[in-house]
């Protein structure tokens, strides 16, 4: 089958998972977890075959570190799934109950969404932890992996979905797209696929949404800013600015860009300069910061770096670095280093971010961190789901309502009225 | 200022609209009933110059009625302002209080979606129901009514308008588009409007769907079904399908095609074709209906008439029901009639539509009849809001995360541990 037809057959399905109830899914997930287990020489010896091909490749340590699947991540996926196991089941749940009038009651409750597509870097856990989220959540899931561990993702979608079918799902609740030609096919399926959560680059993201018609969760950009107001800490200063742009700068939720309050300029400057040159970080900014420290003049405040690179710029007040985040941000994740809690909460309400921290690094941004378990990705859209997303996202709701014969003449006439009585 | 500049200047109000408590929304909507009441003469005087025009340009009875804002409209709107103010505040809503780790809490809160762009339909009860619950739910807006009711639009968007400002609301709270060009301008401004709802014609709303990047919430069609099971009453089939269908024909929740198991057509059948004769409803189906009774032959189901036509199709039980409807449907509102309570239950889990409705007339997917108060639409979209849209669809959050200067790299290094405890 194309992923067309993949899909087709996949919206078919769906109403048959959403009905499924959560005893029947954390079976599903008991056994995938079986099956991960017994089969873990066969995905270990499929790793080892992208990892060869890696080395062949000159990957960068760091990226090697990310395409391994060994003992180590078997353990960290395991875990995830008892988590997920354990957790309350997203579905079927009354999330209202109301006698409109008499005999005739309305009920909203929650259902999955539907059909997702998820297409997300080259790290074997991911495959796991999406195929799995969708799972608990009732979804179907046409999941594509990054190509660098292609016979690591194949070795371990056939035991997940092998292992789904056993424990009674239906026969296309999970379908992966082994060619990237594939991902083409799959953002023409607006009639079938109900949700695309793209993760990637920033190209790649914006390629996705600008090529369907199919809802996208996630996020493109991520500049995350650090605003250091007058009242700062010099204790957290420093630690809190190096973690977020160092502890893993590839990261969408590590800051690009640092807005200092100009009355503190001359004290602040010279610490991060030395502290960012302690950890080879390059510093660029405008006229003003480069009369106090040394740095690369630059005045475009846009750049995601996503490298050790940081943008620097002054500012009057927390308005203006307020001002400069909803401007030049990516409503991603922003922080305040502040001991005014008057100041900080107007950071807080004012900033138009799914995240508003306070003397904590940006870096905090993530589903496991929130303490929601794997997450699918980060959303900074503002409908349906912000920020991590997890299971929650991944759920809407119908609504249902039962009557005996009721018409709305009746109401419209005057004859009937209604009485909207919370059950 | 033209749209863009307008929109602009809003997203940089909107964090202070954001910010507002309560009292301060419940007073602008207070001085805006006042207003409305006070300067009433001068809304009728306008009105009136609109249905002057309406007459010469030849308008129907029905469109009439719905363009005329009279002391009736008045009264009314004024109820829902007061129904508004009674509701809880939608925002600052505490969603979730974690305690991740030690000194590290975050916090969910309910937020406004920020700037949104409403177009709709010539009704000047419109234009006070959707500008008040973007006031009540702390959202700038930018309106853009029909323009068959320019003049009354104007005047009641200029008496709101200075009402809201007078009680102390953000300079840009609220605009007003007038000229149809602005549609497109608006369509534009991606960077500033968080949401669009446009409501009207199929084609209007198919049109702002593929010409903007901005988040689009409402719907397209409303192709609404109604399946006869075997077991139906014989007293709610009549008067449920001619509701469906008669009680106001161009309505989005109007049904379009009624599926009849086909071991009951025989006795079905006859029935239906006398009641539709006698309400005008023209018959489509297929040659196996016209074997029963006379139709224009059809088998094509995916017209949504908002006429008094119908269209008719024998199926062989509730699954083929199911089927047609998720295949063909619009995923708005659709029906059974039957006294079987497991066929029921199979019916409204498996259909994957907004609404699923139970010996009912699907006229009842309306934001008014689930005692929502107003609505801003329907949604047929399975993201953020489905259905009938109030306030509750007009929020969204963002995540706190309050700290004493924690680091990611403590916790990755194992050196700190999250303890996620739920306050």
């Amino acid at each position: 089958m194309n992923v067309k037809e993949i899909a087709k057959a996949m919206k078919k399905d769906a109403p048959q998972l959403a009905s499924t109830q959560v005893e029947e899914r954390n079976k599903a997930l008991e056994m995938i977890k079986a099956s991960l287990e017994e089969h873990k020489e066969d995905i270990f010896k499929a790793n080892k075959e992208d990892l060869k091909y890696a080395d062949e490749n000159g990957v960068t340590p760091a990226v090697k570190k990310r395409l391994k699947f060994d003992e180590n991540k078997l353990h960290d996926v395991i875990a995830g799934i008892d988590q997920l196991i354990s957790l309350n089941d997203p579905l079927h749940k009354i999330l209202l109950k109301r006698e409109l009038d008499q005999d005739l009651v309305l009920t909203r409750i929650s259902v999955p969404i539907g059909v997702i597509g998820v297409i997300f870097e080259a790290r074997p856990d991911a495959l796991v932890q999406i195929s799995t989220l969708c799972i608990k959540s009732g979804n179907c899931a046409i999941l594509k992996g990054g190509k660098e561990t292609a016979n690591t993702n194949k070795a371990l979608f056939t035991l997940i979905k092998e292992a789904a079918i056993k424990a009674g799902l239906p026969e296309n609740c999970l379908a992966q797209a082994e060619a990237h030609s594939e991902i083409d096919e799959l953002l023409k399926c607006e009639k079938d696929v109900d949700l695309l959560i793209p993760r990637g680059s920033n190209a790649f993201v914006q390629y996705i949404m600008n090529n369907t018609k199919i809802p996208v969760m996630g996020h493109a950009d991520g500049i995350c800013h650090i605003y250091v107001d007058k009242d700062y800490d010099i204790n957290k200063l420093v630690p809190i600015i190096i973690d977020a742009k160092t502890q893993y700068t590839a990261a969408c939720n590590a800051v690009e860009t640092i807005l200092v309050n100009r009355s503190v300029a001359k004290e602040v400057l010279p610490v991060l300069n030395a502290a960012f040159e302690d950890n080879g970080v390059k510093m660029r900014g405008t006229e003003e910061v480069n009369d106090i420290i040394s740095v690369e003049i630059m005045d475009d405040f846009h750049t995601e770096y996503l490298d050790l690179v940081v943008s620097i710029k002054l500012v009057d007040d927390v308005k203006e670095a307020i001002e400069h985040i909803n401007f030049y941000g990516s409503h991603h994740t922003d922080a305040i280093i502040t001991e005014n809690e008057a100041t900080a909460k107007e950071f807080m309400a004012m900033v138009d971010s799914a995240g508003v921290y306070w003397n904590v690094s940006t870096r905090f941004a993530d589903g496991f961190r929130y303490g929601f378990g794997a997450e699918v990705g980060i959303s900074t859209s503002k409908l349906h789901a912000r920020g991590p997303v997890g299971l929650e996202g991944l759920i809407t709701y119908k609504y249902q309502l039962v009557g005996k014969g009721q018409i709305v003449a009746d109401y419209a006439s005057g004859a009937s009225s209604f009485h909207f009585k919370d059950l």
